[in-house]
């Protein structure tokens, strides 16, 4: 079925604990597959306010991740430096492979981007630039203290 | 990783036993999510050539799909009738739910779709509207008889 984008369910802000989750407070996602009924995986449509990150540099353990760009510009940062990814210009991430990624909107304009990944309970998800960990219990330190959790 | 869509892994034509290929034989596949090592999902550029068909319509048993038009204008079909699809339109299909799908490029440009959908070995595709139905060991008639292989 075609789906009504405009009532799709709709995310705004971040998850992570303080402050890592600051530079990614201006991000919306628009969950496509969700409002399709698929359960396989999630596709969700990613705007980026000028500044924003999709997210903290990760990979996961577990996950596939897939991201095509359809508006603007985003600055795709990995182990291997930064690649500018413009509209039409696509990344993918397979799980396991301990390289993080995030995509930075560095530009004057929101970017939208089409994102792609599976989710599996059992992922745990390592942030090599902050003392950050997420596990199926939650967000822990790298030493395995939790974080509080989120009011 | 950044993929090179000028290097990703080509595929033109349909494997389906004439003559239900011949309405498919314009079509090209780009597969970016192979090109990227991605084994969770696949995602593929489908180039879809004035008078073409993404597929006869069809729905899979244990496989979610999800399209997203990028370029051009498709008619989507289902039991429900015609919807047109444009750039920035998309549509998802839950495995499992009893209702063919295809896209038909009607227009008189090329049509562009960005195709997600999951790989699953014991997966059956049901086609209401032709005598053809394809299961793990390849297609067959309604009545279970075999097609022959092709060539």
């Amino acid at each position: 079925m075609k789906i009504d984008i405009d009532k799709a369910p709709t995310w705004v802000g971040s998850g992570y604990p303080a402050p890592f989750d600051a530079p990614c407070l201006d991000r919306k996602r628009v969950r496509l597959g969700a409002a399709a009924g698929l359960s396989q995986f999630g596709v969700n449509l990613l705007h980026l306010q000028p500044g924003t990150w999709s997210s903290q540099r990760h990979w996961h353990s577990r996950e596939d991740e897939f991201v095509y760009v359809l508006a603007g510009e985003v600055v795709l940062v990995t182990n291997a430096g930064e690649t500018v990814l413009r509209a039409g210009d696509c990344a993918g991430f397979p799980h396991g492979v301990a390289d993080g990624h995030q995509l930075q909107n560095r530009g004057t304009e929101v970017a939208v981007v089409l994102e792609v990944g599976t989710d599996d309970k059992q992922d745990v998800a390592e942030y090599p630039d902050v003392d950050l960990r997420a596990t199926p219990d939650g967000y822990v330190h790298r030493d395995g203290t939790p974080y509080p959790p989120r009011k």
